[in-house]
């Protein structure tokens, strides 16, 4: 885990600013949950993989009995949260009566995995959400989509691919391949590695978890077919039907077409290979992909059983979810972020210090600059004037208000412009729009 | 710990947003941390009762050795965030010459405790944090005062103290008392209840942990003398000599007396029996009440020493620490939001869906409205258009743009204003201006 120091700080709150604008312009609404949720909220809704990676919270006081401890559950009750849709099924489930119908929220927070960290994977990351509760319309995957392509190029992407697949059609193709249903959860989990270890790495590793040869080969076969489909409106409807008629139904074909509609100008395509690993995914499940990134910017899908395992009512859900951490790595390497972050300062403007009694004066001065909007920092303590300015050099303060005790004197300050040099001694009712002024 | 439904989190980034502006205008920059920082660093940096309420995270994997675990630390090597002090000390030894020799940062983020709940008290909960490292001069501790009161003020509050203290002055006074060094922690927790349990509460507490009794008298008798001293400038002088000169040293009080003199405006006082709980404070302390609430709205202090035990220097520090939860709890119960943020609405606009054949027209007419800035939700289904009204009408949407087919044929929309229920139809390029006009 990680310290971020100012300078990340800007570059994630600039990401971060963008995504909530976009989120907010869709009408989704805020919502945070505590980064603490009970042990079994979380257990039993992530895959065997999933339960294996959280972080558990030792009991406390009276609780903790370590003598008679036999196993994790004995010793903890809480943990950290995982991810932010097990916790957004939880709050709807609790609140149902207090929110409308149809309920959009985005979440903007970290979540914390006991996993082995890789380039843009950390044990805690944020994860940046949105979700819609309360409707099986297909115009909900369409407006997370085009809400996703929105902030992604807004950041300056414009290489990104969405792919987009149903769980359906993942189990009618393992259902043609003659897959037994108990082997669906193991052979989805090997083929959401596909893009990482390829159809030999896959191959190897569904026969390692004891599947058929001649099926495994069926399913891979058929991902090779169908490849990815690029095509769009009546197009992608006769690509479908000529690679997957006879194995998918034409109500999720339909479901698919409406939603290539929908989002006409963003970069959909079909992949009947996209798995994602999370299990409690229904329906339409999507990734976002970069060239330069072995991992997704984003993530999402229909989930509409989770909701009902915290109440009795089963309620429809789709989200998507961006992962801050990745895009920060490709906008970092790519060099991405405007001069105004990427060369941001700690303040506009330094005033000096000359002594202990010209000190509430270096504060007036810095009050009445910020009253004008600008960030004042005073240098804290008295000091040569010389390394007062070097000072303000080294953390790229553009301008220095030198106030000495002859300006005090005459009410006036003398103005050194760091990037020129030049220092001119002026009224201090004018310090603000020479500033200003030069600042532009 | 609590969820945070959208109305909570709107509150919280309104207060969060204003800290954040008035905290950059002082230049503090942003720095976060981690939640989860190594056992062993929190360990023993806030006192005993300090130690007992950190949240430990179970070790993971091979690491775990239940059957062999004698105590908690054989079972943890991990633990939850306690304050935004510490995480601080460790970052500075870790990354000194990354960072200016005077750095000013802040820090909004959650701390854990597993402490009992209370009004304003949580077991997760926000602080907001300004510190400034490297130097030993009182300009810091007053621009820190500062900053506070102008936060405050700008969220309304007129009616704040900010007490302040010395740890050197309450060492004196124990001193004076004849109370030896090895009971100071004791006696400064008690007397830290002050305010909360009163003279005799704090009288029995030292009696039952063992502090002789005429001491203990001495102690809580000088509190009496001295008071509150309210006085400023050349009065707070002869008010503190008047009172202690004979207890404390002249360094100290110079100290004091440059603090009210950069402070002028601001409502600081000295309180010679402010103790503050944690043990890291080595000079300046102070705490920020308002009458309707028992604990304080945030506190900080001087803490020389603390940076030291993670590096090989020692390096000055002072902080101050807002708390989140206490300003909304107060701000709530007097009704101190601005309208705009107290009946804050998801959207500007709602839009309308007639059937899966005109929904991407839906969708396009709602990207048109957020080019312009507006906060546009999209009906997610086909439904009777009374339906969508009364569902606009119960998430609060200012305004409605009915898009059915004879609209779509003619290039119009129909707008609703939800507040009057007039509506007219008009062509589509029109809507933005006149939602904006009645918008004012």
């Amino acid at each position: 885990m990680r310290d971020f120091l100012p300078a990340d700080v800007r570059k994630r709150n600039y990401v971060i600013n963008i995504i909530k604008q976009v989120y907010e312009s869709y009408g989704f609404e805020p919502l945070e949950t505590p980064a603490v949720e009970n042990l079994e909220t979380l257990m039993g809704k992530y895959g065997e993989e999933g339960n294996q990676l959280i972080f558990k919270i030792l009991k406390r006081g009276e609780k903790l009995d370590i003598e008679n401890a036999r196993s994790e559950n004995d010793l903890s009750d809480l943990a950290l949260r995982y991810d932010l849709t097990v916790p957004l099924a939880r709050v709807i489930a609790n609140n149902r009566n207090a929110l409308p119908k149809f309920f959009k929220r985005y979440q903007i927070q970290p979540v914390w995995r006991a996993d082995r960290p890789a380039r843009g994977r950390f044990r805690e990351f944020y994860q940046c959400d949105a979700d819609a509760i309360g409707s099986a319309s297909m115009l909900v995957e369409a407006e997370q989509i085009l809400a996703v392509s929105e902030i992604l190029r807004r950041l300056g992407f414009n290489d990104f691919t969405i792919r987009m697949n149903h769980r359906e059609i993942l189990r009618d193709i393992l259902d043609t391949a003659g897959i037994g249903v108990n082997d669906h959860a193991t052979v989805l989990i090997a083929i959401d590695k596909l893009d990482k270890i390829g159809t030999d790495g896959v191959a190897k590793e569904l026969s390692a978890r004891g599947i058929d040869e001649s099926a495994s080969k069926m399913v891979l076969d058929i991902f090779e077919q169908t490849g990815k489909i690029e095509g769009r409106h009546a197009e992608i409807n006769r690509t479908i039907v000529g690679n997957l008629l006879n194995i998918v139904s034409q109500e999720v074909l339909a479901d698919i077409g409406k939603i290539l509609r929908y989002t006409a100008g963003a970069p959909v395509l079909l992949d009947p290979s996209l798995a994602r690993g999370l299990s409690y995914y229904t329906g339409t499940i999507i990734e976002v992909n970069v060239p330069d990134l072995a991992g997704s910017l984003a993530g999402g899908g229909r989930y509409d059983g989770l909701i009902g395992m915290f109440g009795k009512e089963q309620i429809p859900a789709c989200g998507v979810s961006l992962g801050l951490e990745r895009i920060l790595v490709v906008m970092d390497e790519r060099g991405m972020f405007p001069p105004e972050i990427a060369g941001s300062t700690p303040a506009d403007v330094l005033v000096t210090l000359w002594s202990d009694e010209t000190a509430a004066e270096s504060l007036k001065l810095a009050s009445e600059l910020r009253a004008s909007g600008l960030r004042v920092t005073v240098y804290p303590e008295p000091d040569k004037l010389g390394k007062q300015i070097k000072y303000a050099d080294t953390i790229k303060v553009p301008f220095v208000c030198v106030l000495g005790e002859s300006e005090i004197a005459e009410n006036t300050v003398t103005l050194k412009n760091m990037r020129t040099g030049e220092q001119q001694t002026l009224p201090r009712s004018n310090a603000v729009s020479l500033m200003k002024k030069l600042g532009e």
